[in-house]
């Protein structure tokens, strides 16, 4: 199977970090270069990078961070490593894949109290790069439990961009003898779907279909022409103790119709946010309104139209969900906390 | 209140029936002309007009029949109005108001016998006048009961263009001393909803944000930063006797949310179709898979995708519809079949 080029899209180079830019893609292949972890920041922000991106871009921008400073005495380079990991961070709220690596990094340091800006370099380059193993590690996990749920030959449903997890559920399946039917949301207004997910499945030589948002009620409906949906599948960019399921605005819906027709609604997530107790407490990030007016840059709305609403993410609530996995298991919605409590 | 542009968006002229390109609208203000009722059918297979379109479209073509064979024989002229009917009722299955104008010109035909071709034109220009007149006169009976049960300040979220329809609800309101915010849903993949209703709702000084599919739910539920939805509001295509609401393809989904979350979907059809007893006595249209791929004419999916799905409707079931509004009443789904009883 080959490996999807989305697989490998945040590089650090000597100039920086490059990313490749997902707002073009697949139309255009093309890389942004960050200086600097600040420019890093940014270019989360700006959607240059998003799903499992922000966190290959979040542990490079790091590891930056620590390479720029190493001729520095080790206090300068430890407070712009906090300095540059809050900037990561706060680049945008929803997803807490970014600020558990900044706590974890800045955690390691911390333990090894390097003596100098080279050696702390060094723990970064180190810490940084079990991080980023352990999320893949993690995603092939997922991609495991998740393949276990759905049998071979099964019609799934996915929206948005899973990233990771969509490749590691590809993969595992396959490993296990399973092939799925995909049915893809085109996602908009960026249209990850039609062209993140899609993309990366026909070069995993995936069969899919691409439905517009509106159509999936339809197509997990009773007159669907294009055969039963077996599975609905989304990752989640945050999961809260009591198993809300925040993720790309339109999952909801989409869960929604699920429950109504019977098909089971699996979220996908490495674990729950431990400091989420319910959904009031995790930020649901509002974009720009105007992302809604326009389409890959051009205008489709009316010109007449001044006003759109865009929050990138909405709340499914655990009655729409019918099971959460994580890279401990795979659990009921109401109790996904016991993940924690499991190793506590 | 200014007369929206798609209020009067078929014109029939000397040359033939001239219809407003509602794929470019309101982009570019272009007419297609129909030279004979079978480019008419054409015209409306084509999309170039929908909603309420294809019935005025429709009606426009029987009369330019009728014209066009002035000077044959009546049984010539009768031959082709009838051939001309069918073209017309054949250009898309779903919607049934075409079909049903066609069978009653022709009653009116044969009720009245004609003489001469001549005579006949004049009978057919006569009960098009008539039936475009009630067509007119009931949306805003529909839009005069609509107003009735939404009150004044509410926030509507509706989803596609309902056309005459959401013309008589705001004009209505207004007569009423009402007025709404409205909540677009852009409505993929021709955007009629970001186009042609948000357009027409600006034309008419309505306060109106704009809303991906996707984003339908999201609004509806307690999380949404836009304030709370009071009604979900949609035409219908086609209404079973039993309550099912055929409409375009995203309205299922938003139904169902709404019945998620508490908020009454009002669906508007001048009556229920007496002969579709049931959803599965409606044909629903699949059109062109490859509409999915593009955005008003530009590839906006991956190259490697190669099929799409897009049914151009879907059925949501009785049990997400609050309220059927006719223009002899509001019914319960369940209780829309009394709308012929009551006069049978």
């Amino acid at each position: 199977m080959n490996r999807p080029v989305l697989d490998d899209s945040v590089r650090l180079t000597d100039e920086g970090v490059l990313i490749l830019d997902r707002r073009v893609f697949p139309a255009r292949q093309e890389w942004v270069l960050a200086r600097s972890a600040g420019e890093v920041a940014v270019a989360i922000r700006e959607m240059v990078t998003q799903s499992s991106g922000p966190f290959y871009a979040g542990l490079a921008g790091l590891r930056l961070s620590a390479r720029l400073h190493r001729g520095d005495g080790v206090e300068t380079a430890l407070k712009a490593l906090v300095d540059d990991g809050e900037l990561l961070t706060a680049a945008r709220p929803t997803n807490n894949h970014v600020r558990d690596a900044v706590r974890e990094v800045l955690a390691a340091v911390s333990l090894a109290a390097p003596d100098s800006a080279e050696e702390l370099a060094e723990i970064v380059e180190a810490e940084t790069g079990r991080l980023e193993s352990a999320y893949r590690g993690g995603s092939a996990e997922l991609g495991r439990l998740t393949a276990a749920l759905i049998p071979d030959g099964a019609r799934v449903m996915t929206h948005c961009w899973m990233d990771a997890y969509l490749i590691g559920v590809v993969q595992e399946a396959a490993s296990a003898g399973r092939s799925y039917e995909w049915v893809v949301t085109e996602t908009r207004p960026y249209l990850q779907g039609a062209r993140l997910t899609a993309h990366t499945l026909a070069e995993m030589g995936q069969k899919l279909t691409l439905i517009t948002d509106g159509t999936a009620a339809a197509a997990m409906s009773p007159q669907s022409t294009l055969g039963p949906i077996d599975a609905l599948v989304t990752a989640a960019d945050r999961v809260t103790m009591d198993g809300h399921v925040i993720n790309k605005v339109g999952t909801l819906g989409h869960a929604i119709a699920a429950s109504a027709f019977d098909i089971p609604f699996y979220a996908l997530v490495l674990a729950p946010d431990r400091t989420a107790a319910t959904a009031s407490d995790v930020v649901i990030e509002e974009r720009d309104g105007a992302e809604v007016l326009s389409t890959l840059g051009s205008r489709t709305a009316s010109s007449l139209v001044e006003r759109g609403y865009y929050p990138a993410f909405d709340v499914t609530p655990p009655r729409f969900v019918r099971r959460i996995v994580t890279d401990r298991g795979v659990f009921e919605p109401a109790r996904v906390g016991e993940y924690h409590r499991e190793i506590s």
